[in-house]
C-alpha cells in the first residue's frame, strides 16, 4: 500500500501522507508558515465553525443548482463530521500566517473535499469528483468563508467565556452578602476616608463585573453580523443570485446563532471594527479584574503589616525562604493574565489598521489574539472565583477596630460641625494620637455624648443616615 | 485699594489676588500642579458641566431644607454665569493634578462661592456667609461632583463630535454616488484581485465610519450614568434623604441630558469602565480613519509610479527641494492623529487599571486624554472631509486601462473554465505578459469571443452578475 | 503702508500680512492644519535647532561656492538672530502636521529668508534676492534638515531633563542617609517578608533612577547621527561634492555637540530607530517613577488604618468633603504622567512603523509625543522632588513597633532552626496572635533567650549578618 | 510498588506520583495555576539556568561550609542531568503563575533534590537527606534564584535570535549587490521622488537590522547584571558571608557568561528596568521589521496594477477563488508577528509597572513575554529570509521605464534651471501627461539636448552626482 498521494497545484506537484486528509495546499503551508509552533486544531471551536459554514455553502449551491446534489450532500455529511471534531488532527496550519487565512480555509477545504470523497466511495485525492475549491469552496472565497467561520467560533467560545465571568460575579455577590455586616474603613487614594460594610466592597466587585456581560453581548451582536456571498472582495463574483441570503439562511440553522447579512458587503470584507470592539471589551473586563485583585491584594495584605481585613485561602508555601508566608497567587495570576490581554489588544489594534483597501490581510493575528485572550481570561476568572473568592474570609475584629480607632469618622461630624471645625479637630487627633472623641466630645465639647451616641451607632458608621 | 486678600484652610493662610474668584485651594492647586501647562478653561465644556452640577445640587439641597433659598438662589444665580462661560478665565488648574479632581472642584466651588457672594451683596472672601465647602460644595464630594461633571462634558462634547464625523461619513457617501461608474481594480494583499466600482469602494468608507456614530451613541449611554449623591466613597455619608434621586432630577433639567443614577453607588464611585468604552470607541475610530488615509495615499500614489487611480487636491508644495511634487498632506495628518488616540487610549487604560480600592484617582489624566482625543478627532476629521474628500478626483480612464489590462478578471471565467484552467490561463499571462483574452479566446480558445463579451460586459465587470 | 504682501508658489498667489517674516507655504500650513492648536514656538529649542542647521548649510554652501558669500553671511546671521529667540513668534506651524515636516522647514526658509533679506537691505518677500528654496534651503531638503533639527533639539532638551532627573535620584539618596537607621518591615507580594532598614529602601530609588541616566545618554549617542547632504532620499541629489561632511563639521562647531554623519545615509533618512529607542527610554523611566510612585503611596498611606511608615509633606486639603484628610497628590499626579508617556510611547511605535519606502512621513507626529514626554517628564521630576521628596518624613517608631510585632522575623531563625520548624512556628503565630519570640523561646523552648538575644540585635535586623 | 508517596508541606499532606522528580509544591503549583496550559519545559533553556544557578550555589555553600560537601557534589551532579535537558518534562508548571516565580524556583529545587537523592542512593521524597528548601535553594530566594536564572536563560536564547537577524540582515545586503545597477524611482509619501539604486535599498534594509545587533548587546549586557546572594530582599538574610561574590564567580565559571552582581541589592531584587529595556529593543525590531514586509508587499504590488519593480518568490496558491493570484504571504506573517511582540512590549511594560515596594511578583508574565517574543522574532527572522528574501528578483527594465517616465527627474534640473522652474516644467507634465524632455528641452529649450544628457546619465540617476 503506498505511503502517499501526489497532489498538484498551480505552482506544482507534491507528496502528501496516504492517510491525511489534508492536501496540497495544507502541506505548503505547514512548510510555509511557523512561527507559533501552536497549531488551528487548539480552537475546536474554529475547526467546527469552517466545517459549518461549508455545509452551509454546499446546502445553499444545492439549492441554487451549482452543485450536484449527491456531491452537496457528501460535503454535508463531511462537514458535520468534522465539526464534531473527527478530524480535529487534520487542521495543523500554524495560528499566525500569511495569506489572510487562505491557508486556514484551503485547509478546511481540502480535509472536507477528501472526506467527502471517502462518503462517495472513492479514495482521497480523487477531487475530479469532488474538489477542494470547485466544489467544496463554491461561491466562497477564503475573503468570506474565512471571517464568518472566525466570528461563528468566536460568538460560541464568548458563550462560555460569559459563563465562568458571570459565575465569579456570583460568586463576588455572595460574599457581599457574608460580610454585609463587617464594618471597615472605606479609602480613597489610600488614605482612610470613611466607613463602609465589607459587603458593600464585595458587591461592589460583582456589580463591576456583571456590567461586562452586557458588554460581551453587545460584541456578539457586532460580531454576528457576517459577509457570505462576497466572494472575493463583496462585488460577489462567482457566487449565484440570491446565494448571499440562502447561504446566511443555512447557516443560522446549523449553527443556531442570530447572524445576519452585512448591508455592505464591499465594506464588511475588509472590515475588522466588530474585533477591534471585542477586543476593548475583553481589555476593559482585564483592567477591572486587575483593579479588583489589586483590591484583595491590598486587604489582604500583612498580616501584621498591613491591612490585613480579609484573608485569601492559603495555596501554596509562599516562599522558598520565608517560613510561613502564604501569597496571594490567585490574584497575582489574574493580574499578569490581565496584562497579556492588554498586550493582546494593542495587536488586533495593530492588525486591524494594517488592513489595506478590499481586504485586512492581518485578520489570522487577530484570531489568535483573540482567542488567545478568550482562552486566558476564562481560565484565570475561573480560577479566580475557585481558588480564591469562594474561600476568602473577613477579619471582622480588626477591620472594626481599625474604623474606631480611626480619624476618618469625624466627616460624620461635618452636618454638625461644619467642614473646617471638624477639619481642626481632624487635625488635632492626627497631631497628638488622640481618639477623634476625646477631643469632640471630652476636651472641645463641640457636642454632647448624647449626640455623639446617636450619630455613630453602628447602623449608621456601616450604612450613614443623615443626623444634622 | 487692597491688591490681595487673606484666605485660609487647614493648612494655613495664604494671599489671594483681590481680583481673583478662586481661593486658596485653586492657588495651591497652581502651585502644586505644573505638568502640562494646559489649564482648565481649554475645555469649557467641562467647567460649564461642574457649574450645572453645583446649580442642581443647590436646587436639591434648598429643597431638602440643607440650604436655605437665598444662599441656594444665589449659588444657582453665580452657576449660570460660569455656564455661560463669563468666568472660564478663573478655571486654571492644570489639566493633570493628583487628589482626583478635588482641585478641580475647589475650583468650581471657589469660583462659584465668590461670584454668589458678590451676587448677594458682599464680598469676594466673605466665606461666613457662601462658603465653598459648606454651601457650593454642600451634600457633595468630589467623588461624584468631578465624575458627574467629566461625564456631561464629555456627552456633549462628543455631540459635536458625531457630527463632524457624520458630515465626513456623507463626504465619503456623495464620492460614492459620483464615482459609481467608475470601473477599477480591487486588490487584496495588495495584488490585484477582481474589477469593483470606485463607488463602492468609497460608499465603504462611508458605510465603515456611520457604523462608528452608532457606537458613540453607545458610549454616550454609558457615560449617562452618574453617581451624585455618592458623596465621599458611594455610601452617601453627609447628603440628606431623597437628595441622590433629586439632584439627578435637576440636573436632568439643566442639562437635558438623558442622565440615570447608578444602582450601585459603591462601584459607581470608582468605576472606569464608562471612559474605557468610550476611548476604545475612539480608538476604534482612529484605526478606521487611519486605514482610510492609507487607502487614499495608496490610490493616490504615483503620479506616474504609483497607482494613481485618484486625485487627491493639492494644498501645498510638497517639497522644499522636489519641484512639482504634491503630497497626500491631509491623509498624513490624520493618520498621525489617530497615532496620538491610540496612544492616549493606553494612557487611559492603564489610569483606568491604576484604581484602588473605593476611588480611582487617575481621573484627570483620563480626563485630559479623552478631551483631547475628541477635539483633535474632530479636527482631524473636519480637516479631512473640508480639505481632501469633497476635492477628491478620479482618473477614471487610467483606472479602467488597469483593468482591462489585468490579469485579475480571469476569476470572472471561473464558472466557466473553473478554477484550475483559470489557474493556467493566469499563470501564462503573467510569464509572458499576454492578455488573459488573447490565451483564453485566440490561442487555447477556452471560450468563443460571443461568451466573453458576454461575461466582460462593463457592467458585469463593476457590479458581477452571475454566467455559468 | 501695505498691510500685505504678495507671494505665490506654484499653486498660485496668497496675501500675507506685512509684517510676518513667514511666507505663502507657512501660511498654506496654517489653513491646512489645525488639529493640535498648539504651535511649534513652544518648542524653542526646535527652532533654535533650525536656525542652526540653515547655518551650517549656508556656511557649508558659501565654501563650496554654491552659495555667494554676501547671501551666506546674510543668512547665517539671520539664522543668529532666530536661534537666539527673537523671531520665535512667527514660527507658528501645528505641532502635527502632514508633509513630513515640509511645512517646519519652510516656516524656517521663509522667516530666515526675510530676516537675511532685511539684513542685506531688502523688504521681505523680494526672493530673488535671498530665496527661501533656492538659497536658505540650497543643498538641503527637509528629509534631511528637518530630522537633523529635530535631533539636535531633542539632544539639548534631555540635557536639562537629565539633570533634573539627577536631582530628583540625589533627593532620594538624601532620604536614604536621613532614614538609615529607621528599621521597617521589607515586603514582598505584599506580604511582610523580612526586615530593612528605609535608608536602602530609598536609597534603592535612587539606584534605580541614576541608571534611568545612563540610559538616555545612550540616547543621546544614538540620536547624534544625523543625515545632512543626504537630500530628497539619500542619494545626495543637488548637494555638491563633499557637502555631507563640510556641513556636518560645521553644525558640530555651531551646536557644540558630538555630532556624525550617518555611514547609510538612504537608510538614515528613513529610519526613525532612534526615536523609538529614545521613546523606549523615557517609557522605561515612566514605568521607573510610576513604581516609586505607587511605593510612596502604600508606605504612606493610613494615616490609621493603613502602614503609615512615611509622611509625605502635606500640600493642600485632600478632600472637599472629608475634613483633614491630606492626599499624596503628589505621587498621584506623577503617577498619570507616567501613563501619558506610555500612551505617547505608543504612538511613537505606530507613527514609526507607518514609514514606508525611502522616508517616515510620520515623525511631526513622533516630535510632538517626544517633546511632550520630555517637558512633562521634566516638571514631574522637578515636582516630586520639590513638593515630595525632600519633605518626607519617617514614622520610626511605628516603623520599628510592626518590624517587632511581625512573624516575618521568623526567617532569621532559619539557619538556627530550619525552614520546616521555623514555618511551625509561624503558623502558630499566625494562628493564636502571639509573638514569635514566646512560640519559639518561652513555650517550645527551640533556642536559648541568649541565642535568641545574639540573632535579634537591632543591627542584625537591619543589617542582617549570618548567624548559625 | 507503590504508585506514589507522600509528601508534606506546612499546608498538609499529598500524594505525589511515585516516578515524579517533582514534589508537593510543583503539585499545588500545577493545580492552583492553569492559565496558558503551557508548561516551563517549553524553554528548555530557563530549566537549564535554573541548574546552572543551582550548581552554582551549591558549591559556594560548600566552600562556605553551609553544605556537607557530599550532599553539594549530588545536587551539583544532579545540576548537570538537569541542565543537559535529562529532566526537562519534569517541568510543568504554567508559564504565567502567582507567587513571583517560587513555584518554578520549588519545580527546580525539587526535581534537583530528588535526582540528587537517586545519586545519594536515596529514594525520592527523602527529603532528610537532600532537602528541596533546606539544601538545594540554601543561601537562595526565589528572589535572587528565579530572576538570575532567568536572565541567564535570556542571554543565551538571545545568542540563537541574534545569529539569524544577522543572517536576515546578510540576506538583504547580499541582495544590495545583486540589485546594485537596477535604476529604480524613489518614493516618498508614496509619491515619485527622484530616482535611485534598487540596490541602494535593499542594502538599507541590511543597514537598518544590523543596528539591531548592537542594541541586542546592550539588552545581553544589562541583564547580565545579577542579585544571587540578596535572598528575600535585597539584605541577603540566611546567605553566610562572602557568598554573593563566590556565587557569582561560580555562576561566570558554569555558564560562560560575563555576569556581574548588582552593586544595590535591595534595588536589583525589584528592578525590572533591564527587561523593559530588552523587551523596548524587541520591539524596535518589529518595528523595522514591519516597516521593511510593508516596503516588499508594496513593491512587489501588481503584477499590473501596482508597482512590482521586485517579484517575492511565489509560495502557495494565493486564493481559493482567483486563479493564479500569488500573495505576498512571508512578509504579511512577519508583518503579524511583529504586532504581536509589540503587544508582548505592552504586557511586560505593565508587568513591570505592576511592581510593588521590594519585589515585582509580575515576573513570570514578563518572562512568558519576552520567551515567546524571542522565540516567534527568530522564526519570523528565519522565515523571511529563508521562504522570501533569497528568492527576491528584480524587474529590471519595468523599473528602469517607471524613472523614465516619471516627472520626479525633474528634482535633477534644480541646480541648472532653479526650484521655480522646474517646478513650472513639472507642473506641465503632471497636467498635460507630456514628459519633461519633450517639456525642458524640446518645446521651452531651458537647457540643451547636450546639457541633458550630461545630467541624465544612467550614472547620474542612479548614483547622482552635482552638475550646475
Amino acid at each position: 500500500m503506498s505511503i502517499s498521494r501526489l497532489e498538484h497545484d498551480f505552482l506544482g506537484e507534491r507528496e502528501i501522507p496516504a492517510d491525511a486528509y489534508y492536501g496540497i495546499q495544507t502541506l505548503r503551508a505547514l512548510e510555509n508558515f511557523y512561527i507559533t509552533g501552536i497549531p488551528l486544531k487548539v480552537e475546536p471551536l474554529f475547526v467546527q465553525a469552517l466545517a459549518l459554514v461549508k455545509k452551509a455553502a454546499a446546502l445553499a449551491n444545492r439549492d441554487l443548482g451549482v452543485l450536484q446534489p449527491a456531491i452537496a450532500d457528501a460535503i454535508a455529511q463531511a462537514c458535520d463530521r468534522v465539526a464534531a471534531g473527527e478530524f480535529d488532527g487534520q487542521f495543523l496550519t500554524d495560528m499566525i500566517q500569511g495569506g489572510a487565512g487562505t491557508s486556514v480555509n484551503m485547509n478546511a477545504n481540502e480535509v472536507i473535499a477528501n472526506v467527502a470523497l471517502e462518503i462517495m466511495g472513492y479514495r482521497k485525492g480523487q477531487y475530479e469528483f469532488c474538489h477542494p475549491n470547485n466544489h467544496v469552496n463554491c461561491s466562497q472565497s477564503t475573503n468570506d468563508a474565512y471571517p464568518t467561520a472566525f466570528r461563528i467560533a468566536l460568538s460560541n467560545k464568548l458563550v462560555g467565556y460569559s459563563r465562568v465571568l458571570g459565575e465569579l460575579a456570583d460568586a463576588f455577590a455572595a460574599k457581599g452578602d457574608e460580610f454585609r455586616n463587617v464594618l471597615k474603613m472605606g479609602r480613597t487614594q489610600l488614605q482612610d476616608a470613611v466607613p463602609m460594610s465589607m459587603g458593600d466592597e464585595f458587591r461592589a466587585f460583582a456589580t463591576n463585573l456583571r456590567e461586562e456581560l452586557l458588554r460581551i453581548e453587545d460584541s456578539r451582536r457586532l460580531i454576528s453580523e457576517i459577509n457570505m456571498g462576497a466572494t472575493a472582495i463583496g462585488t460577489g463574483v462567482n457566487a449565484p443570485q440570491g446565494y448571499a441570503d440562502l447561504v446566511t439562511k443555512y447557516l443560522r440553522d446549523v449553527t443556531g446563532l442570530d447572524l445576519s447579512l452585512a448591508g455592505d458587503l464591499i465594506e464588511a470584507t475588509y472590515d475588522t471594527g466588530a474585533y477591534v470592539q471585542l477586543s476593548g471589551v475583553l481589555k476593559r473586563t482585564a483592567v477591572k479584574l486587575s483593579k479588583i485583585c489589586n483590591d484583595l491584594r491590598l486587604l489582604s495584605s500583612g498580616p501584621r503589616c498591613g491591612i490585613n481585613e480579609i484573608n485569601l485561602p492559603p495555596l501554596q508555601p509562599g516562599s522558598s525562604i520565608m517560613p510561613g508566608k502564604v501569597n496571594p497567587v490567585v490574584p497575582e495570576v489574574v493580574n499578569q493574565t490581565a496584562f497579556y490581554v492588554i498586550g493582546a489588544d494593542l495587536t488586533v489594534t495593530m492588525a486591524a489598521e494594517g488592513g489595506q483597501l478590499q481586504l485586512n490581510v492581518m485578520e489570522p493575528v487577530i484570531s489568535f489574539a483573540l482567542f488567545t485572550s478568550i482562552s486566558y481570561m476564562t481560565n484565570a476568572c475561573r480560577t479566580l472565583r475557585e481558588k480564591c473568592v469562594v474561600g476568602i474570609t473577613a477579619n471582622k475584629e480588626h477591620a472594626e477596630n481599625l474604623v474606631r480607632n480611626s480619624i476618618g469618622i469625624v466627616t460624620q461630624l461635618n452636618p454638625v460641625l461644619g467642614y473646617e471645625t471638624s477639619a481642626e479637630v481632624a487635625k488635632e487627633a492626627l497631631k497628638t494620637g488622640k481618639s477623634v472623641h476625646d477631643i469632640a466630645v471630652t476636651e472641645r465639647q463641640l457636642l454632647s455624648q448624647a449626640k455623639w451616641d446617636e450619630i455613630f451607632t453602628f447602623e449608621n458608621l456601616i450604612r450613614p443616615s443623615f443626623v444634622q
